[in-house]
């Protein structure tokens, strides 16, 4: 298959633009493979008509603009090397350039997005907190990404839970955007999420009796993770149901190299054999305690529908609520507008029925 | 022309999706036609979709969720209706359930919109006024339709003007939206902007010697019009160019007969002649005094260049800026990312810049 014929075949353009990519980029973007165009060197070219946009827009004093539109040129350069897992060294690239863009848009985000670096043991995990600008300490929901999904990707998501008043804290893990240059994916993911906690018991403006976790595809899956092994998050949600890697061989092709990738490992059965040692809900299961929530959707063809029935089946220590949306594609990318402000709205009614200490 | 074609070929999904039109139901409705679907009747079944999801939201005390869903259903009646003009009686359906909807969607916004209803001779004007959730009286922008966009369309605008510390206040105006059942399309629009103006002037939150006036499409017409007539408007956008109805014969056929649709009268040459005469700013442009900016797209099929052309010169006693995209469309709906949010700095900019009395 030609590159423009793989890179259409994996498009998500409900994702896409639902994490905040305008129409007519995606538009222009889809025109341009047509033309067999390259799919990198395009987003990075709209990244960079972006960051001379919030460049201007800074120098202007136009603080608004100046963040949303480096956001657009981190999300940019996101997309451009999202599933760029055949070439790491334009990966990498994208990768840095979208780091680097966010951090500048960060502080012009309203609110804005405090960056993070959290010392865990030799190295430190980036994150962004965010806070809705109302008084006292207000709960916090630990966002957190996929296979390449990354903390910037999470800018929207973020606005929906700051509008409900919670606070936002996104991060990257082993093996996922900055923290993968340092930690490949492995097993631990908990300790990570765990550190992430620490800090926010640790920040006053935080009510830290109230903070629950959201995880998105294979975030899904370290989100009940980190629930099961932490009782200090008190209400979980699974955007997409994976409670182990039994897809990983019917998964699409680019998938399974994107998993093998973000292993660091070269040899395939080895980082095979690797990722099914490390993704298994199976013996921490019986931990999660706190309320969860898991949607999916029925034509999932990453997270199939077996992965939501041994959740249903092994969570039993742990009222659970399960949506399957019939129609939804994977996380039910294709019915954003509907499940994104539901599993906020859920978020918050959970955190707020904490009761006080 | 099917009727199926006919709506392809004036659909803008640049503009829908940047009001706020989810991709998802955007993709849907192009299945829909290729199946030879019905258009209203689709976009009036999202509509009541999203009516569910937000009454339901409403009753689990989900706010945010509710207006949100709530504004969806509007949008999604607003468009299965759009350009219905040959077919009046599902046009009316389509009006009133947009009007009912963003009603119940008002209170629930953030920040919450306040229906208005302003007397104007012997009818009244709809308005909805939102106010960013800061202290002291605040600059306002008066936002304008077009030909069939109304003030439930510019949700996402007003949210980019508020981000800046604006207020905004939308209206329908003759012609528009509510107002048209009252009031057609005729001479004097700019009376019913001041009205407005005066409302404005009463309200202790709105700074009074900060108000400025932005219109879309024919609203450009209407707001130039307008801070002609009224110099209390500090500062006016055209968001698009209209000096005159030249392009009358020009413009698509679907635009014509919602043009001729507005003036209420049947005979299509009474009709065209009263179009002509009430929409001129030949005898008033020299009353134009505040800074005034014309962003245009070059590949306007509506309102061509001359139109900016005679902006251009016949606008001799305002600063005037003119941004022409070479790129652009109708008002630069394929651009909307870079043009809105500039016009938004641009207003926030002038209006800050007003000498204070």
């Amino acid at each position: 298959m030609s590159t423009a014929g793989k890179i259409s075949a994996i498009l998500n353009p409900g994702r896409m633009l639902a994490d905040g990519i305008p129409y007519p980029d995606y538009a222009a973007a889809l025109e341009m493979l047509d033309a067999d165009g390259d799919w990198f060197d395009f987003w990075m070219g709209v990244s960079r008509r972006y960051e001379e946009l919030g460049i201007g827009a800074r120098e202007a004093g136009n603080d608004v603009s100046a963040g949303e539109w480096l956001w657009h040129a981190a999300l940019s350069a996101h997309y451009a090397q999202f599933m760029w897992f055949h070439d790491p060294e334009r990966r990498e690239a994208g990768q840095h350039a979208k780091v680097a863009l966010y951090r500048d848009a960060a502080p012009f985000m309203a609110p804005a997005a405090e960056r993070l670096d959290l010392p865990f043991e030799d190295t430190a995990i980036p994150a962004y907190l965010r806070r809705p600008d109302v008084d006292g300490p207000v709960p916090c929901v630990v966002l957190i990404g996929g296979l390449e999904s990354t903390k910037e990707e999470s800018y929207l998501f973020e606005a929906m839970c700051l509008r409900r008043g919670m606070a936002t804290l996104a991060f990257d893990g082993p093996g996922q955007g900055e923290m993968f240059f340092t930690r490949k994916l492995g097993p631990g993911f908990e300790k990570v999420t765990s550190t992430v906690v620490d800090h926010l018991e640790n920040t006053a403006s935080i009510d830290a009796g109230r903070i629950g976790v959201l995880g998105r595809s294979l975030g899904a899956y370290y989100s009940v993770l980190s629930a099961s092994c932490d009782p200090r998050l008190r209400a979980c949600v699974a955007w997409g149901a994976c409670f182990d890697l039994s897809d990983l061989d019917t998964m699409p092709p680019h998938t399974r190299d994107g998993f093998i990738y973000v292993t660091g490992i070269e040899d395939r059965d080895e980082a095979t054999a690797h990722l099914h040692a490390s993704i298994d809900l199976a013996d921490v299961i019986d931990g999660l305690r706190c309320p969860t929530y898991v949607v999916h959707g029925y034509h999932d063809r990453i997270f199939t529908m077996p992965e939501v029935e041994l959740l249903r089946e092994r969570v039993i220590n742990a009222p659970i609520e399960i949506d399957v949306e019939m129609d939804g594609d994977h996380c039910c990318h294709n019915m954003g507008p509907i499940v994104r402000p539901r599993m906020a709205d859920w978020m918050a009614q959970r955190l707020a029925e904490v009761p006080a200490r």
